[in-house]
Formats: C-alpha cells, structure tokens, sequence
C-alpha cells in the first residue's frame, strides 16, 4: 500500500484570532486550511504564482468546505496541522485536515477544490496533470525558517 | 404549517475580502455566516451581551460548519444572506444559509451550534430556552440604518 | 471657499471583530478606512476595476497610514464613516477619516495613497488625472441599498 | 549604554493575506504589529491571559498607530519582524516596528499602548510596573517551535 500523500505543519492562534468568548472565532480555522495547503505547495515548488505560470491555473478555487470543531484553542496555542490528499479526481480532489494541540484532536475537516485554468477570457475546469500530485507527495513536513537576528541589528 | 423561521440581511464585498485571484477568500463566507447570525441576534433584541447578562451563555459556539461553493463574487458585489433555522434540538440547533447575488445562488451552507453557559468555572452544554426560538420568529428582515450625514459636517 | 471633498458612509461592529477585551481588534478600523474609501470610488463610478481599465492603475496602493483612537467600541455599534481629502498631491493623495458613533468620536486617522500604474512589467507612479479628483467630489454620500426580500422567499 | 529593550520574530505572508492586486491588504501588517507584541509577551511569560491575572490589566489596548510602507510583499515572503521599546511612559509606552524582507526594509510603523486594568467597573490607565519592562528586557529572540510529526501518524 502507497503511503498516504499527506503534509504537516504549524501555526499559532493570535489574540487577534480570538473573539470575545476567548475562543478562536471559526472562520479563522479555514483560515488555515487554506494556509496549509499553501504551504504544502510552496513546500512542493508549486506556489500561486508558480502553478499560474506553469499550468495557467488560476487559485485553486474551493467548491465546498468543511468543519467539525470538537474543542476551542485560545490565544498562544500552538496548533499542528495535518493535510492529507485522498485521491485526485479528473479535475477536483479533496484534501482532508487535523488541527492538533498537543496531540489532541480540535478540529477536522476538509475542503474539495478544482482545477482551473483561463482559456482566453474563460476560466475552464481542466484534468489535473499527475505531476501535481507526485510533486505534492515528495514533501511531507513544512521547514520552519528560524529568526534571523542581524548580528548588529542595524535598525535600533 | 408554521412559517419558516428565518431571516435576511445583505452585504457587500470588499476589496479586502478578495485574493489574488481577485475573488472572495472562502473563509469570509464563514465570516458572513456568523454575522449573518449576530444580525439576526441584534434584531431580536438577542446580542451575545444580553445572552450573556441574561442566560450565562458564552458566544454560542459552533460545533459543525460547512459551505458548498456554487459561484465567485468580488470586489464590490452586494450578497443576500438568507438565514433559517430548521429545528432547535434540545442542546443544539442548526442554521441553513443561502448566499445570493441578484437572485443567484452562490453559497449554501449551515452551521450547528451548541447552547453554552458557564456554571462556575466549567462550561456546560444547557437545553434551549423556547423564548430564544420565539424571539427569533419574531423578526425576519434586518433594518438596514441610512447614513446619517450631520447636517454642518462638524469635523471638516 | 470650494466645499471639502468628502464622503461619508456606515459600518457595523461584529462579534468577529472584536477580541477577547470584548473590543474591536484594531487593525479592523484600517480595513474600515480603506473599505470607506472603496465605497466612494465605487459610487464615484471608480471601483478598483474600472480604475485598471481606465487608467491602468494597480490597487492605489497605501504610502503611509496614521490612527488614533479616542473610544473604544464592540460588537454591535454602528459606525459613521467620514472620509475628507485635503488636496491632490501630483502623484499621491491623503485621505482623512473620522469614525464616530451618535456623534462621539472614537478614531481619526489618514491615508496617504499612490497614483501607480503598470507600464509594461513596471509599476510606476504617475500624475493623478484631474478628472479622478472631480468623480469623488460629486458624490458624499453611501446609498445603502435596502435588504431585498424576494417575495416567495424561494429558497426555505 | 543599555542595550535596547529589542525583540524579534519572523511571519509568512499567506494568500488569505493578499489582495487582487497581489499584494498584502495594509491592515494586515497592523495584524503583525500586533502579533509581534503579543509573542514578544508570551516569550516573556507575560501572555494577555497572565497579565489579566496578575495585574488586572486588560488587553494593553492601542493610542495610536502608525505604519510607512516602503515596499511591497506578496505571498510566500519570509517577513522578519524586529520590534523596539524606547521608553516607558508612567502610563504608556510606545513600540517601534520593523518588518524586513532578506535584510530589506519594507514596513516601519509605532503603536502607543497603554495600561488599562479594571478597577470594578471600570477601566483605569495605572502605573507600568517596573517589572514588565524587565521582564521583556530578558527576551530578545522568538524561539520557532519545529513541526511535530507524529511517528506513527495516528490519525491517517
């Protein structure tokens, strides 16, 4: 059996994520979904900018999305999310997500997304190529850049 | 048979609300959802502050979020937001969203959510009182306030 | 005396804007003045896509950004916008802004804006055309559209 | 000399942050700003939350801000924040910012904040205490937590 295709990373929920119940307001949950999977294909060398170039898609758009919130996470939590791609369909696939405070489960969910590219003034929904998917597969963990200090900090 | 229990507002999309793709970033729908919400709230003389004051109830939080994507808007597109609620379970309740542009449908979802109140220091999952429902019957359009322009423009 | 250009316009404080202080996250009160600002090109006839058209302008893009804050405010307020320009730099513009509720003032501020259009890959920054200045001096204030209920309410 | 009370952090533009024109929408380097601060706190045991607790203070909430943005970023930069308090005042203090991109200065900005506590009902600007400006002297580097890979990747 294959491995899943599948890719982690992390975030942390900031004061401005939290409402007034303390609690992260929901939206910002797909927020980060969608980081995810952005840093999935910036990781993979497929970036916005680089799959307009190469394959004309435009944004990866969303056609449904999905959440179930099993327990809230507040301001300086960390959150592990983990993204995992099913399989790909003709032109759309589904990526399923786990967000993870210390190994527990706060939230699952996942979104289906197509494949679209302009055609003239047309956006036209296309196969996906299966380089897309081999390129999503090499990588698996995002690289946290450290903080680079300047050595003579020269702004202060 | 009853009447719906529903409820209408509008918005407008803002340039800030777009990506790069020059469309809406998804996750504000879920923004729209929950104001939708709040709206509906306010109306009917239920704001998160009063359900606070006068059932302990913390932001009823969301258990269950989900939106299936039919068309884009941008920048400067004015949505109807249909909201309605089916049924009220005893400790949870789900509300039915339609997003709409000059009578087309570009967003159907709903959100389940919980009945919340802090008992000390715990949060506890509480039955639904039947006046929240019946507040909420009572109103079903939201006022849109004009703007109001001081007659000498006292700051310019 | 000529009459200041100025516009003015309304917002709703929501539950998502605010933090766990129960007040509004600041930076929502900069989406608020580009969002005034977005409003009066578009009821000037000047949304940000026909500006492109026209005048191949990218976005006017923000050179500096001020604010002060008097007053705090929370989900539910309803705040007036109002949005002067003193004068047209010949490559840039500064947009002041107050935001008050019933009267009050609770935060003033500007914006300086670029006049930037793309010449072949280049972004550069050109003469503000005269007409600009006069489209935004013709109107001063937000319609705000009334909600449109449809009268079958076809959806529930 | 003292060595400046200094603090830095790092942050990646993400696609939810930019807008049509391809570029960040400018509230959400304020959102850094602010961010900034708030792990600058946390590294320094001093989260929102203790600071609640310990002094009663709520939210350090913001005077005044201000940003100069000196060039562009777009999704998928690496935006290195450094952030510099050079005074205390009885009541106040101001936070200087600098957001670089490989050494380049892209955004330089200031919040003035202020020491709020509530005192019964009501909010009262107190006295800094001594203590929170050492406690943030001692941290001067955010540490980036490395992505957790669950071994046996339980939930996949």
């Amino acid at each position: 059996m294959d491995p899943p295709i599948a890719f982690s990373t992390a975030f942390t929920v900031e004061w401005g994520d939290c409402d007034p119940a303390r609690i992260v307001f929901y939206p910002h949950y797909f927020f980060w979904f969608d980081t995810t999977f952005q840093h999935w294909l910036r990781c993979a060398g497929l970036s916005q900018a680089v799959l307009t170039e190469r394959y004309g898609v435009v944004g990866t758009p969303i056609l449904e999305a999905h959440a179930k919130f099993l327990g809230a996470s507040t301001d300086g939590d960390r959150l592990e999310a983990q993204a995992r791609i099913e399989r790909f369909g003709p032109k759309r696939f589904r990526i399923d997500y786990r967000l993870t405070r210390a190994g527990a489960l706060l939230v699952e969910g996942w979104e289906v997304r197509a494949w679209v590219a302009k055609l003239g003034d047309r956006l036209r929904s296309l196969p996906i190529p299966a380089e897309f998917g081999e390129a999503l597969a090499k990588v698996s963990v995002d690289e946290v850049q450290p903080i680079r200090v300047p050595a003579d900090r020269p702004y202060w």
